[in-house]
């Protein structure tokens, strides 16, 4: 519905709001986004935007985010805005029918979400994405493929488990609900497809080493229309690491994800196990991504560095062919076979 | 030393050989890669690559390799042709300065691999990249990091593992070594830092499930200048899965990957255990890459499909700000607070 | 205060009820406790009774419970009766100062087991311990261990699941609460030295594998004075296994017992892990017991079966010797040494 | 075909060589095993012995290790004491028809080793047991039944690790393969029920943290007549741990015990995991002997101590009660409720 296609040339991308957040996505546009590039930065620090821009091939600043919004060159916007400037900016999305990108919240009020909602269904098609990224996550997507596989029987309980070692020293106990426990409420609609419809909020004593007055530990427990509890853990002054973890529970048997050794199952009859990678293509396929970009990135710097290589040499290819020809003899042999190769050195540049 | 910097613009790649792993790297360049673009394809059979190249705006399918090579529209080259093809296909990418990025083998020989070698040193640049691509993959990028910060001392040993669930028919044992024993040939390279001078082949009972005259499994040990030894099992029929497992055993403690739960590590005082995610970059790095090349994708193809998101809706926005709301209210009372949602029904389109 | 010493022989043990724990009991004390023999067995089943006592050496049935426990021949009592009768078989223990062993519950409520408490206090010696046997395993005392050590900071939190795979068809809602739920009531005192001031039992929608009428799951929310929190999942129709799980969060650190692998523990800085069995005695010490058990028991059985062992044999000796002697000169020559050994067929009854 | 029954009556041990390991079996029998007592220890520096004796109720030291063999009133014999006295040690006690239990090795080297194979054959009924004490371990004994299970279908080859943090000063490279290679020998033995054909050992780099002049980590290569090979590393300066581990490969898939984790098997399709605990039998069945004897110990101290008690005591039982008193009643209600105890402190001696 946006005024033109867009499928045959790079999707030109407003991201507004370049902090923490927005800053990361404009450098993931920039070089691990294919079909995209960033088009223009918008920040309410006018000169943040500017210099960023600087840096980014055929990528303008422009102050005003209505006005970045509405600009003809741009076909999509990022939001990484403050929260409160959500609604106005989504609305003027939708008015222009650019497709946005909005990182949580949609809003910050019940109110202003629904009439989010209620204006772009008006229009008949969706344009408004939010970016609930665990959805993405390989163990997420791999437990949700398993409750939808319906090997488990039907889903019961979900324990989860939200830990931060630290926390900023503005973050307050209402933060915990709002920015922590919003996480698990959409994890919880996402595996189990299903509208949460109460919320309880128990206070255990608190953490003596996190700072006076913030409640921490919280353990949640959520209820769904169809009758599924959820508990949540929600400690964000562990000391310790960053942990995520959801168990389900199902009529058949449970799974967890977040242990640090991928997605692990326990189910009929009696064993817990995982999977083990079906091949090279599993196993080594993000491998073979990183290769051909480094190797990419390398060749574009190769005029300035004088070498188009990240990687193993031609030497390294050498060395293996040599290893493998004495390994061929070996399996003859079944004796120990010497390698021979010629002395490195003797090849300067090699 | 190619004739044009090549920075600045997206990298104009011919991919030679588009057979399983040729056609892969058109893919992968073409929807995951960003800064280069597949502008040639070939193959020795000629109507599959311009099939190929039919199918990717801007790319042309060229039918003699060599002349692939010499194009002046060619920036770089993805060999994935027959080893027995490579010798003289590296000799012209190096006369005419295109970097290149070589599928194993270097060459099938260990003459015509020194001869590639000596020709590149003799032009003073790396324009061979050689495609061992596990030292890319996350956990021997690990292993290697944790060799190299010398924590657990100098390495002793290395034990491997290499299991295939089944080979094809015309895999006979010598296979075993050029293909399978050439991955760990490099993965000790790369660790140890040393290269092998002495390779022995054991041949237990083989396997009777296997094709008769097949010897699997081998057990290679390997020795290098550096007094290391390596024992690798190689074997290609265990009908489980694809499993490939390194363990390092150095001085002061040893470490292990591919049990699939990531690198394992023991040391002094007695423990054993691994890392725990830092922080939600390191956890959800990859899940926010996903997300926002599939919200690209969505966008681009949105004319077509009248919609505009793949992800969550800005109905799952709504009922997460609709939940945590409550939330806030359950984290005063301390009671269980109910969601007040309006019935998603009476919105069409939502 | 037994009227007599009773360290210097074998205690004689009353067991009253042998049913299937009682039963158990006995078989235990008869083949794997030393310094303890079943000298008398009850049940109100009085012909079950008479029957086991006489397959037990010096072992009589006495059939009123009472007289059981006073008689001067008994030392001390293992009270595996039903419930309802504990009440006045403790008292009748205390009146004879005999020590007991009471399988839970103490009493079916709690004023009758105030009353018992009560009534050992005004004697001023402990003579009853209460089977919560948890406390004596070794996971549970690990934990318990690594709390008291202080490393993991002040304890926050405990979540405990306690999963059966099925449960017999008198069982209800009630006996989770009486029969499951009473382990973690114990657990929770045991780990944290608090006692419990608050109970709350969330019943989410019951599995539809389980009988009708059952809640099942239910979760259980424990409050102790010290404002510790608890959450505990009851789910006794798993269909799948005997699941007995704990994880303690800290203030430092968290730790897990009951997945399968031992206490997994983590901690500061960013590290997860277990530890390392730090001697053969620890990692083989109860195979020693094993094996001393089964070779006085064959021992004892010889004259009946003519073999008096029950493990490897002095062929096992002497093949070990054989192969450590090829094993040594193999050390010295760095080459394959054949092991040389006599035909065992040679030598009859080897 | 000792002179008498042995089954009714405590089998009355003589203990030979109570160094260390003997010590244990002193101990061991003395308190953990049922059916037997040590009636006779004996050891080459006289006073220790009769030290020892002198704390075991009717226990005497014996100067003269073949006259304790012979004493009548020794039913069977345990042999701690150095191996080259194995050999006249083991013909007495075949002589006087004494069983056997004698400490690795058998004797020292292969002649005499076959002589005693010999003269037990002769006999007709097997005496002599051997302590490799590996084959009565869990985790050995579940890999065990894994294999005769055939559900792995044939074994193809082992893969052994035994590491040590450190050994004592006079350990020297042969002692490796006598005392700790020889453990993997019986080992495999048992696992393949296959006789060891032949041995190599490869000397890699040596631990420079270890003593000058022993070769460790050693490689040792054992090949058995059913064509199976076997590798196992030697380690015995680790500085970390004791780690001994076993993987097995067979033709269906692989197994591996001594991961700090049970037994973990891979297998088709494509999974890897472990077994859980069946019920509270298996999982909870050794804290029911260690419960059981700790409680027998508490009574026969308690004379002396004023305490018949070693766990969970009466008042623990009485609040265990009330707080599921509580849990019913918040089973019905659905809110929390407290619990109703009486101040502890208001029973004296409670």
């Amino acid at each position: 519905m946006p005024d033109h296609n867009l499928s045959d040339q790079d999707l030109r991308v407003a991201v507004l709001g370049v902090g923490l957040m927005g800053a990361d996505h404009v450098a993931r546009i920039g070089s691990r986004i294919s079909g995209a590039r960033v088009a223009v930065v918008n920040d309410y620090v006018t000169e943040k935007a500017e210099q960023l821009a600087a840096t980014i091939p055929g990528c303008r600043a422009i102050a005003d985010p209505l006005e970045a919004i509405a600009d003809p060159a741009v076909d999509a916007v990022v939001l990484a805005t403050p929260g409160p400037t959500h609604e106005k900016q989504l609305l003027a999305c939708l008015e222009h029918r650019k497709p946005v990108l909005c990182e949580k919240p949609l809003t910050t009020d019940i109110d202003t979400s629904l009439e989010v909602v209620r204006r772009e269904a008006e229009l008949g098609t969706r344009l408004i994405q939010v970016g609930f990224m665990r959805r993405f996550d390989d163990e997420y997507a791999h437990l949700k493929a398993l409750i939808d596989g319906g090997e488990l029987g039907a889903p019961l309980l979900l324990h989860c488990v939200h830990r931060n070692p630290a926390v900023p020293d503005h973050f307050d106990s209402v933060m915990t609900v709002r920015d922590s426990l919003v996480h698990e409420v959409d994890v919880t609609r996402f595996l189990l497809d299903d509208e949460i419809t109460s919320v309880q909020i128990v206070k255990p004593q608190p953490n003596s080493l996190a700072r006076e007055g913030l409640f921490d530990p919280q353990i949640a427990i959520l209820e769904t229309a169809g009758g599924r509890h959820v508990d949540v853990e929600l400690f964000v002054t562990t000391g310790v690491a960053y942990e995520v973890r959801t168990e389900l529970v199902a009529e058949k048997g449970s799974a967890m994800i977040g242990l640090d050794v991928g997605l692990v199952r326990k189910g009929a009859p009696g064993v817990w196990g995982g999977t083990i990678t079906p091949s090279f293509k599993e196993r080594f396929g993000r491998a073979y991504d990183t290769e051909i970009q480094r190797w990419v990135d390398a060749v574009r710097r190769g005029a300035e560095t004088g070498n188009y290589v990240d990687g193993p040499t031609a030497w390294d290819g050498y060395a293996a062919t040599a290893v493998c020809e004495a390994g061929v003899q070996a399996l003859q042999s079944g004796q120990p076979v010497a390698v021979t190769m010629v002395d490195r050195a003797s090849i300067p540049g090699a």
